[in-house]
């Protein structure tokens, strides 16, 4: 595999775990008055893009670091509506 | 163009324009304090990797997408440290 291709699972990778410091932090405060709710509506629509890209062109890389993502961004949107105040 | 590529294009965008609400957010509430600073160094690395893969294989929405996302996420880390209790 060339260099690059390291390159861009080390990018999947950070991606797929963006989230996860954030539904940590939410789910420990059960604070996320500071989050954007149009943030996490864009994440979501982001994801199901790039998941229809990344089977059409059978991009693992993209079809997995999207995949935690849609997880991710589902409960941090279903934490925005359960914790909101 | 095939429409595959307008797909990624528009996953491109929608990543993009991610943070822009919480940049919105964040500099009118002036509060920032359920942002995960961790997530914010994930991204800011993320986009540094994004940036190496997209200029050597010179994809240019990925390259667009992220110099967006690195100077947004950039702004979030100032506010994260300026706004901070």
């Amino acid at each position: 595999m060339p260099w690059i291709e390291y390159v861009g699972l080390l990018g999947a990778f950070l991606s797929a775990i963006t989230f996860i410091p954030q539904v940590i932090k939410a789910w420990q405060t059960k604070s996320v008055g500071d989050l954007s709710l149009m943030m996490l509506l864009i994440v979501f629509s982001s994801v199901i893009v790039w998941l229809v890209y990344g089977f059409y062109l059978h991009l693992m890389p993209v079809i997995i670091a999207n995949s935690i993502i849609f997880f991710l961004s589902l409960l941090l949107l279903y934490f925005k509506f359960t914790f909101k105040k």
